[in-house]
């Protein structure tokens, strides 16, 4: 954890700014360790404010205990009044800290407004996603909890896939999904579980309905447990009792589309380069038009977060990344299909997690 | 769905602009119809547009058929390009808007950035709280999908405590509890299941732990089921065997004041009047430190929305918002009570939906 904090330090020194302020829930989580959400946008949890030589993590009266009992050693946490943004600002100019970079993508327009009101000389500098991009590679804990998760996904995936027959709607298999994760010994989906039966899987993002599952149409399953935190992330389409040669010819194309990606991308790649090599194949098979979102991105705390695996991103992989790799077409009169893994990126190639069938 | 985009275009006027950007996911779902929810603060699944003749919801072309599939027939889809906030800013320039308000306190500082950089003359003007005011009245659909969450809700809460013994660890009485609202017909639930017994109780937000309830000990189950979008939201305090005379007594104190603010509450109140009907029976029995949070909040799309029912609260109360009651003591070395029930509010008091014993 004093790690953690001594790059932050860095990333603050590098954006000239002698302090800085994380609202970012995960973030927060990760610096601090305290693992509260918020109800974003409209309530922090907390802010950490981190110095050159102290680190405080400012937060509800009503919070506190919970605060105090899983903040990292080298974190204090305080109580805020509120409204907090004006507190935050008297603070940092009682402490004398003239530039103090922050978070401009998880800061609102009122509470930037009131930390400015209140800050006297202190200016506020934008960090962007500079302290995102501490968290993209992962440590051994990290590892061994997403390793964790992992396996509970693909377990649940079989055991409620094994037992599935035509009828059941997608809202219940949804539900079987969450039940299995929870059996299994997982905190609980990391994200809403998706089940998009027929022409709903031609949407990416899907809430489950009550529609029931039919024979012979793509199914696509999305899903991840989480553990301690950190979340997993798989995807297979499946299609219930004899599947059509139009099925099955677009699910390999997919397949195959995927197996070049998990054996091609390596540390050093860009996010547009991993990305155009499952765009490539897809492209010659005359689906380029279909695959109508990225390959991938880094999952952790977050279920999307750095690096991104898409047309133009300019992340450089690196080792010990977790990302997902999934390539995906769509038809909006057929359906769909998707195929994701998840990975961790190492000097040589990629150590596939998910272990679910293909 | 008109008079809720016509009350948002005279709310807009008051302002004194001629446009409104929605960012809020709650209030762009109440007013487009569209019930994504956001990954916030990382990714928008929307932007609501609204101009005195025509309302169009901007999302990702990912989203675009979910989109067109929910939005009210006065309001349409349209995909947008990344980043969004650029291509906003352009679209309010190209339609000639010139004064646009935006929700201060839903909009990142990032992306008022991008949209101030391409939106050339046109202004954008701080709406505060003023579009969630809007939601505060629920109508009668509204009405009707809260009562049944609440339903759901209390036969959750019934079914799981009555079958409760001591050793049974709070995340599976959490996970009991929402395997019942599931099999009920509830959604899910519409906030994390809070399980806490014992010194937990002492703190009002608690994630349940695999700490096992004991007899004689206060367990503070705080719970809602979500329909439709609504939530609803229950608070009981439990004690499993025989309860030691010292938590009947506090018990009852709570009990007490519950129910003069149940009986005493009714429109025109402030949330500052109607915190203080129990505030004063707490004080008066040497309670008021211990009742370290506001007596209730309003409950719709959102679990914590407009009215505020706390010490600093100017909201005045209105016909038709649903509200919680919920008074609680917290002693850092014993534990906690709390009791809440959820109330619609009427001209000459209070309808408690909330029927789980107490």
């Amino acid at each position: 954890m004093i790690d953690r904090l001594h790059r932050l330090r860095e990333a603050t020194t590098a954006l000239g700014a002698d302090g800085a302020i994380i609202t970012h829930p995960a973030n927060r989580h990760y610096f601090s360790g305290f693992p509260a959400g918020d109800h974003a946008p409209d309530e922090s949890s907390g802010v950490l404010v981190v110095l050159p030589d102290s680190a405080v993590l400012f937060t509800s009266p009503t919070n506190l205990p919970w605060a105090e009992n899983t903040v990292r050693h080298s974190v204090v946490a305080r109580p805020w009044s509120r409204p907090w943004s004006q507190f935050l600002g008297e603070q940092l100019e009682s402490l004398g800290v003239r530039r103090v970079a922050f978070e401009d993508r998880a800061l609102s327009v009122a509470d930037h407004a009131g930390i400015i009101q209140s800050s006297g000389e202190s200016r506020l500098i934008p960090a962007g996603e500079a302290y995102h991009a501490l968290r993209a590679a992962k440590d051994e804990q990290e590892l061994e909890r997403i390793a964790e998760a992992a396996r509970i996904t693909d377990a649940a995936f079989v055991a409620v896939t094994t037992e599935l027959n035509a009828g059941v709607t997608e809202r219940e298999v949804a539900w079987r999904i969450e039940s299995a994760i929870h059996e299994l010994g997982g905190d609980g989906p990391g994200f809403p579980v998706i089940v998009a039966a027929g022409l709903n899987s031609a949407r990416p993002h899907h809430d489950p309905s009550d529609r029931p599952l039919q024979e012979g149409e793509p199914v696509v399953i999305d899903m991840g447990a989480r553990v301690g935190g950190y979340t997993a992330d798989l995807t297979r389409t499946i299609c219930l009792g004899e599947a059509p040669p139009e099925f099955t010819a677009r699910y390999n194309t997919v397949l195959t589309a995927q197996r070049r990606a998990l054996s091609s991308i390596r540390a050093g790649m860009s996010g547009r380069d991993a990305d155009m090599v499952a765009r490539e194949d897809l492209t010659n098979a005359g689906l380029g038009e279909q695959f109508v979102h990225g390959l991938g991105h880094g999952v952790g705390l977050l279920i999307h977060e750095v690096p991104s695996l898409g047309k133009n991103s300019e992340d450089i992989l690196a080792p010990g990344q977790v990302i997902t790799v999934e390539p995906g077409i769509y038809f909006e009169n057929w359906g769909g299909i998707r195929i994701e893994d998840l990975c961790v990126v190492t000097a040589t190639g990629l150590d596939v997690l998910s272990a679910a069938p293909k």
